[in-house]
């Protein structure tokens, strides 16, 4: 018997414990071209907030009493589908739960880069797409930029943090507390701020005596009015998330919008999977980095499916650092 | 003697008459490339309430003690220019005063379009040219578009509303007041929306049923955020300014500003100045547009230097329909 959550509720504000269900489901007999297999790793993802509303978005809505759904490695335990084999390691979009039927054709082998498999969750995952995409083409980013990206201790900052230092920018990475500080600074941010530590807009003013040229958003909300406030002429924003604002009811409030007219901001939002037919360049820059020693990671990691909703929960009150992973 | 407006102190929030002084000053005698111009028009912009500030930006604060600049109109009637003869009307930008001694390098004589000159402050002007670079260029817009315009009743939005549906495009235009509403209307927008008589929000999602591809912003706050709410995937915003800030010392709100992730939202500042290059690339095809009926104007004008005063801060309440201008 396979289990797996269920969306029993929408949460107002916060997710709470409510709003999920651990249920046993019955996995139905292969058909052809389909493969079962068992979840070894479950990504809980800051987008996936977006999906527990009853809104219309690029990606639809999680639907009261059925599944969730969410990135996920695990290892084929039963094929019907060619050229997958009982042991192969794939990565598929039924997670929130141990064991999956799904079509072979929407999972992917993971590549023969000999990491282990759960950085496919991360780094050279959709986290990694995002960041090397989101900095490199969406803000057209370049060697000699002043970069600043909020929510550098994450999945998707710490990513561009290393990828901006080996491509030759200047880094300014914010965080929240005294040890994602250090984490951040140790991956070579040439500033790291501590959110908690003082108002970020004073922060980022001392960290950016010459502006920003770059501003990859993870946080919205104080982070990006900072980033407005401090930006250089034609500075260039990709932004690729707002954590700050899914749970929150109250409207954003900024006092240097305004700037986007004078400053000639191009600000330009994007979703990772409309770079997905690019992935093979991903993996071919990002694997050169790697092998150079230029992109470190770390995981948090919380262990067995009962914890999911509290890896998921942790994503907001930034109970991670690095990749946030369910170790089923 | 000539007369010209100073910056007696500088406004917080809505400039007073207490701000501004009309003082009396020494013109110097011509040196060679120089001409003196009696002014004929004066342009009022909300631009000019960003030089008020004592803050770096794309044009440089007025100084208090100082006499304010703006776009002006004149004939000339002394010259030690080659090329510039008595009689001619010029453009330039020493406005805010009744004659002035300006470089001629830093003037333009009119085009020969055969029009009334005042017009060249207005939609064969600065806000022409960014009305039409500001929807075709930094917007892209095209034909088949929807395009939302807020200030659709003044100097650059009504240009908008003409410039749109002239090149094919469905247009939404907004402005406050039935006069307004019915002058818009009256330009051929496809909807008009009086933001006096609802939230705009409401009125927005009425009006634009499929959504909108383009939005030029002369307004900012509320009307930027109604656009987030109904833009459409891949919507681009030219941000041409955000007057409901101006005056506004309160931080602007927004609900819906997550929207720009998920609907891969661009947004793009810019100042007019960029495309002056392309000058005559605009003549000749508003010219077209002129010569085919399709651009009608209308002014607000305030008569004697004295009131220039009045005239500006008319722009902040929306006294203006069509262009503003001072007539000396």
């Amino acid at each position: 018997m396979a289990r797996a959550w269920h969306l029993a509720s929408r949460p107002e504000g916060m997710p709470v414990a409510e709003n999920f269900e651990l249920k046993e489901i019955d996995l139905p007999d292969l058909g052809d071209g389909q493969i079962r297999v068992a979840n070894k790793w479950l990504s809980v993802d800051p987008y996936m907030r977006g999906r527990m509303r009853d809104i219309k978005s690029y990606v639809p809505p999680f639907q009261i009493g059925e599944p969730m759904q969410g990135g996920a490695i695990g290892e084929v335990v039963e094929s019907k589908a060619d050229g997958v084999a009982v042991g192969d390691m794939v990565q598929h979009m039924e997670g929130w739960r141990d064991e999956a039927v799904v079509n072979a054709a929407e999972s992917q082998k993971l590549p023969e880069l000999d990491m282990p498999p759960e950085y496919f969750l991360g780094f050279l995952g959709m986290p990694g797409m995002t960041a090397y995409f989101g900095l490199l083409e969406v803000a057209e980013a370049k060697a000699g930029d002043i970069v600043f990206v909020s929510g550098a201790a994450g999945a998707v900052g710490s990513t561009v943090v290393q990828i901006a230092k080996a491509k030759g920018m200047t880094v300014i990475g914010s965080a929240g507390g005294q040890e994602k500080f250090d984490w951040v600074s140790g991956l070579g941010a040439d500033k790291a701020i501590d959110y908690k530590s003082g108002p970020i807009l004073k922060s980022l003013m001392e960290a950016a005596p010459d502006g920003i040229d770059v501003y990859f958003d993870n946080v919205g909300g104080d982070h990006l009015d900072a980033a407005f406030a401090v930006a250089n002429d034609r500075a260039r924003f990709a932004e690729c998330g707002m954590i700050s604002g899914y749970n929150d009811t109250d409207p954003m409030e900024f006092r240097y919008i305004m700037a986007v007219v004078a400053k000639r901001i191009r600000i330009r939002g994007f979703i990772v999977t409309d770079f997905i037919a690019r992935a093979q360049e991903f993996y071919g820059d990002m694997g050169q980095m790697v092998a150079a020693g230029k992109i470190r990671t770390e995981e948090t990691v919380y262990e067995g499916l009962d914890k999911q909703v509290d890896a998921f929960r942790g994503l907001f009150e930034g109970a991670n650092t690095g990749k946030m992973l369910v170790k089923v």
